[in-house]
């Protein structure tokens, strides 16, 4: 067993670590940090717990630490679900006093040297791990991209070899995305909102680099042209998109793609079987009906149309957040760089 | 004043029909037909009023007749909110009655002689109304296009211009374009949708006949290629749509061409003012908020970004369907084909 | 292992019933029936399943039977999901053909020798099955009361012995409740519904006689007074109801009475431990986060203050319906009834 | 004209004072308040509007004042939009500086001198003016009830004369009387909240003093005891509330008074006709259908049924909050206190 922490424990996001590492067959989560004014105080105090799933109760007497390198020596690895604002700094000091870091936030999704993985899509990235060591003090970042990027490029990974060139997608996004007050009801209810903050250019960005190639030195990122049209929608959890891929692959073709696309890893215990789940239904997948697939990480896919148009859906808390974080932490144990 | 009538008065469309035509100033609305159940007893006792708009009293005395030509002899005009099933037969017998007929149904849009207008966008296929008399019995159809599609071409006339060849559209559709029962609540709430039969063929094929090209003897479709991507979101009333116009044109020419665009006809009651009414800040037009602008028949349209990719907003059911049928009547009355 | 079939296995209730008797560990689901149409085809064909949780794959490939107690021979127990209008004359014949009857329809819950069990509240009425038999087929009825009635009498079994007579209920109800097309989006969304038919009615009366006293011959309706006002409000599931329960006992009294409360009954599959779940924090329970534990099995009860006022919580279509029929199913069989 | 204030105008409240007050006939607005930051700056530059209304651009190049009685030299009276935690001076402050005050806050609600008012059930009370007056610098504040005690006391007022003396009431509150941002979306949807804080406080101390006798010389609470349930359920605007009165009272003679009752003042601008709607019709009042009759200020009535038991419904931030200090400072008008 690896012994683990969560940064930002109480959040939306931090939460939502807690709950999935749990139970978890590899890691045990030792240490919950959390802002200077929770610090010290039983986690159970502290955490207001707005999951559907159950308060882990064994987690309840833990107190929590501040989000200091010096409070999580006895960690191997840390989650960090710390905001954008802080997370920056806080992730570098710990990867300076020699911890791995699973990051959700943003701040070094497009370092040079950090890897952005989708561990069934880009697995091999995970090397740039070893650039970072040669800083010498043995610890280092490893990134998850944004929610709904990982569910578009999880979505794209079988027809990638089709040979992408210039994708749209119009994404119809949860509120859960923006964490628990980022939406109030008065703005969303019986509403769209067509816009969300930094959310285009972050698919444009990071889906470049996470479908780029990786030479053992830098990743070149793919010759790609992403457009992104990302709204608000008034659904609680799971981010449905609508995608344009400008290949002419004939639609049997891609469906038997998808039929017989295999994930590069595998053994992975966060890992859903499949990773992809292909409806035949018209109207499906859904995300009421389909974002708990695979524990919420089996991303979805159906409508595939002449276009090439598809639908693709996923749960953006879990496989676009703290699931995807868990899932990189369980492939750079298992690839051993832990 | 010219006398009317609403064909189907007692359903969601027709009920707008009445809402509408209250106070209009042109039209006296003498007739309301429903199906044979309802035919013969007061209009207040047969229709289960919907609409957020009160119930117009001064309708609740009149009886109401059977959808027959028969029942419509003191009519001029009538207006079709009939189901596609039985719109085409009774729309036709209308017409043969010598009736105008300005519909919302589907069954005769494409229709080689039947004008499709949107007024601001294809004034002149109103000619076709001439082909239409050769028949010697004096009657008519117009049709409007599926609202969506009506929403859709609005917002692309003032960059249509530019020269469009390819368009991708994206739909978030609200519930009652469905009629009143037609999505119910354990399908919707909390949830998305991504299907919405035929809607997606409608605005690919309705699209390049109102954007055709009317030489006095026929139509030819515009050269162009629309994708379309249907959704149904948890939206009361209002259609959010994300386009992508292949266009190249800068963004600052584009939003000069919005500025500056001006409807080719004028004059019409129901017409608002602006017809398209631009939006500057970035999470807008949004359904709630922006969809009852011009009494729920202006466009709305924003986020005007390189791509080229905008999106449009208008109210379904209004600019969408009833209002739609009226302003075509208007234009017809204008253009004194009665 | 006892067999039992599911009649009306298609609808909204017969599909809850066929996910809580996938596994279970006393039950052997082998039958499942539904109307003519579907009779002779594979369940996987004819079920449009709309459950979040998933199809119980095992059961795909079951020929559903027609509704006959004919084609239910290898039964020893049915549950009936059947509506109303048919339930009655069916539950009858399958009673009279030696059948244990489990059903959630309303037809014959005040009938005089058919007991109207919820296991924890009144598990001694079960009795009246023996006055069933004295018919001689060997078949009997037993019924569940009313989705509402079941929550309500469950949150109240605890200060029962304090001495009730006048309670006065509020309900807000679930969409799920009315079925899944009972409820159109267009009639709830943003809105209450202030009425649902037969609710109050079945509240008020069912409760008297699951309260009431069975002497081994009869049951005597408790002398209580319920006056109901019962409500639909946009959830999906789980029912919440604010009750005035006119005992003068100090809220210390009824909190420790709700603390120390034990069920009658103990040792079946589908009851939840705790049975009731009392809650401390002022703004609990709430449906979406509390409807589900104990599977949705356990009722919620919380925010009791002088008056004596008290939130009650449960969801309708496990505990309220398909579960509540299971749970008498087990009693039945613990007591020997089969 | 009088010259009017108000006082927050930026909030979602001061909106909604701004709206109504766009083209009122007696009163003139010259002067909009906000917090020092706004201070200075056009109003149409930092007001965020959130009204599904249309801006009142004649409002738009206003300068906004600090709040502070010294900005406020033109006007004569004020309305107030404070949050709670500064209107309390604030208004004092205004109060002393010569200004009449009408307040939707509660901070003075209960004083012994400050009418609490609904005109259309206790106009008289606003004779404690004259005692404020005594103080000598010739201002006064008025204040409305909470928003539910509004649409609570103003059901009740038709029935009163039957002898109220326990009345119950569980109310199904919008999210729109939390403010624009006070409930997330991630709270409330699919959801109810069994609790707003110092809701059912003020419902049973407020509604005593609206219903007390005003002798000249101070008011005296009625006789009455009410006992409040108040819960948060998934609609933007309209509380709901089920009401049980202790009156034996046959329903046909309910129905009767409420159908004889006019209100003791009429001629005020902002009153609507009528003041209390009745349905006959089993399911209504429904806020998304009823919320908007008489602009918003008429209260709906429904289904009432023995016990007495009735469904009572109006718009909270209309007729429950800023229409309600208009309509009050129009009878202060009329009854020549300015």
């Amino acid at each position: 067993m690896i012994n683990v922490g969560v940064l930002g424990a109480t959040g939306a996001v931090g939460q939502r670590f807690v709950q999935l590492l749990a139970d978890h067959p590899w890691f045990n989560l030792t240490t919950l940090t959390a802002s200077g004014r929770s610090a010290g105080r039983r986690y159970a105090d502290v955490v207001e717990w707005r999951l559907d799933a159950p308060f882990p109760d064994s987690f309840g007497d833990l107190v929590v630490a501040p989000t200091d390198p010096k409070a999580l020596r006895d960690c191997d690895l840390v989650f960090s679900a710390l905001p954008a604002e802080i997370a920056g700094d806080v992730e570098m000091a710990c990867a300076a006093a020699g911890l791995g870091v699973c990051t959700n936030a943003s701040s070094h999704r497009m370092d040079q040297n950090v890897p952005l993985v989708v561990p069934e899509v880009n697995p091999d990235h995970l090397g740039l791990i070893d650039l970072q060591r040669d800083r010498g003090d043995g610890g280092f970042i490893v990134t998850n991209p944004n929610c709904s990027t990982i569910i578009f490029t999880l979505a794209l990974a079988p027809i990638a070899p089709f040979g992408l060139s210039d994708v749209r997608v119009a994404t119809m996004q949860a509120v859960s995305g923006a964490g628990f007050a980022g939406v109030p009801a008065m703005a969303i209810y019986d509403n769209v909102i067509p816009f969300i903050g930094g959310e285009e250019e972050k698919m444009e960005t990071e889906t470049l680099k996470i479908m780029g190639t990786f030479d053992g030195a830098s990743v070149t990122p793919a010759p790609l042209r992403v457009s992104a049209s990302c709204h608000r929608v008034p659904v609680i959890d799971g981010h449905t998109m609508a995608i344009w891929a400008d290949v002419t692959t004939p639609v049997d073709d891609v469906l038997a793609a998808y039929r017989s696309w295999t994930p590069p890893i595998s053994g992975l215990p966060t890992q859903p079987d499949p990773v992809i789940r292909l409806f035949d239904q018209p109207n499906r997948p859904q995300p009421r009906l389909d974002r708990m697939h695979g524990r919420g990480m089996t991303v979805s896919v159906g409508r595939i149309r002449p276009g090439l148009r598809l639908i693709a859906l996923g749960h953006n808390t879990i496989r676009g957040a703290a699931g995807a974080s868990i899932l990189n932490a369980e492939l750079i144990v298992k690839n051993k760089y832990l």
